[in-house]
């Protein structure tokens, strides 16, 4: 067990943020948290969430162990530059974006000097609902954390950021931002995608509110994701472009398939698909309950 | 209020049939309840959903009120076939499937000459647990039942289907099959063709144990339809394949549309369609728990 921190820094003190704060103090793995950011920092000090408000000055960031940064993505190139010049020599910072390709490419523009002290990262925690009414301490145990490494990561100041997630409860993995962006675009971003775009479609037509209408627990459940953030996604989107295209074109070219088993009238076609993948994703359920 | 039916034979005793049963009993609604079927027979008598076991014959059928089809929608072919001759004159037949223009269709080959008795139905409840062990007394409460009379449908026997399923807690509607066909096909049928079809593409990649390990619960809750029956929903899209076909026609435009705004980096044109998407559903949901 490591030293408690004797300070963290959150910039954007939300969901991830706050739980981020609270889980770390559940642990007694922190002794102060500062919150930096535009909104909601009074209601974090009032919920115990952090201790006191800093801003992107030397006066916060000078002695810090660990910054996060947990804004929307949009806005790390600026944090990014507004702090570059504050950072104690020992301060390690840390992100929680959703894409993990623009923000090494982004540190590398905005903090060249210190690649060593600056670790991607990505909590595969959230929820619906966002704020720092949302954060628990609990938000992160038993969920992933994906770290992507620079190749001039200083040891230490990676094994300070593994430290700190595993404190929330966290399970790490480690891979390369190209890898992180593949496997989400797929896992997560393209789904995305489709079930915004199936609701887009349904919303569209002339008879959209009797279809509506008939939408049961199924249809629910497949776009419950697209009540997400749109300004979030539209920027997941636009970062993780490349990766995301090639996902949309695989699932356009199963579609397709599908449309020609279907004008065909494959029957046998059709059920092996739908069998293959029940089974798979019942044997992946299996496993997560495991 | 009308007086309780003296005798339903239900083909096909799992969920939709077990739990129509349990419905009508809890309701007063009827005295005798007969099962036909395959398979769960005993299970459903030792459970009470059921009184009594039997067959495809007069004395089953010949002083029958009412006869729920609520097997497979590929049985039901065998079964009009099987039952035509021993129908009384006053037994109304209705039916469970989730298709409407092959069921009219089928009653149109098989029961020629009871059209009038013949009302074809489907309940939208459902679950992914199926069999008689699943049913329940509530299953239909507050749920869309949605009859297609045929034009030679009797008024009494129409209102005879209606008030067993408002007994059931079932919530009306009636419109024509093709309609009906439309309409599910749009808000169910497409649904549950993409969810098998991107479990379908992860599971096939030569990282898919990868991909699934990084997917979350967006990813669960998506996907969740691709756990359903695949003989059930093999036998929906063939039955409904030209609905089926132009709801894909218009989903790909969709994604077309989205491919186009994603490769010319159009953060605006695409956070229009997701924002425009979540109103939608947060509308739709706002409305459904009023």
């Amino acid at each position: 067990v490591s030293s408690p921190l004797k300070k963290v820094v959150i910039f954007g003190v939300g969901l991830i943020g706050g739980s981020f704060a609270l889980a770390l103090k559940r642990a007694g793995a922190v002794r102060h948290v500062v919150g930096v950011g535009r909104r909601g920092l009074d209601a974090a000090v009032r919920l115990g969430v952090i201790d006191a408000v800093g801003a992107a000055d030397a006066a916060t960031l000078g002695d810090a162990d660990l910054v996060l940064l947990a804004t929307p993505v949009a806005q790390i190139e600026t944090i990014m530059q507004a702090i570059a010049s504050h950072l104690g020599a020992d301060t390690v910072v840390t992100d929680a974006g959703s894409t993990k390709g623009d923000v090494a490419a982004a540190a590398r523009r905005h903090l060249p000097g210190r690649l060593t002290h600056f670790v991607p990262g990505h909590p595969i925690a959230g929820g619906e609902k966002s704020g720092v009414s949302a954060a628990k301490a609990d938000l992160f145990r038993g969920k992933r954390i994906v770290l992507t490494p620079l190749p001039e990561n200083d040891e230490c100041a990676l094994q300070r950021v593994r430290d700190a997630w595993q404190s929330c409860g966290g399970v790490l993995s480690e891979m390369g931002a190209d890898e992180h962006d593949r496997v989400f675009a797929a896992v997560s971003h393209l789904p995305h995608l489709l079930a915004f775009a199936l609701v887009h479609d349904i919303a569209g037509r002339p008879n959209a509110e009797q279809l509506f209408g008939f939408a049961a627990s199924g249809f629910r459940d497949f776009t419950r994701i697209a009540s997400s953030h749109p300004e979030m996604w539209r920027d997941i989107a636009i970062a993780n472009r490349e990766a995301l295209l090639g996902e949309l074109d695989a699932y356009r070219a199963k579609l397709d398939a599908l449309h020609d088993l279907l004008e065909q009238g494959d029957a046998p076609g059709l059920e092996a698909i739908f069998s293959a993948a029940r089974e798979s994703r019942d044997a992946w359920l299996k496993k997560q309950a495991n």
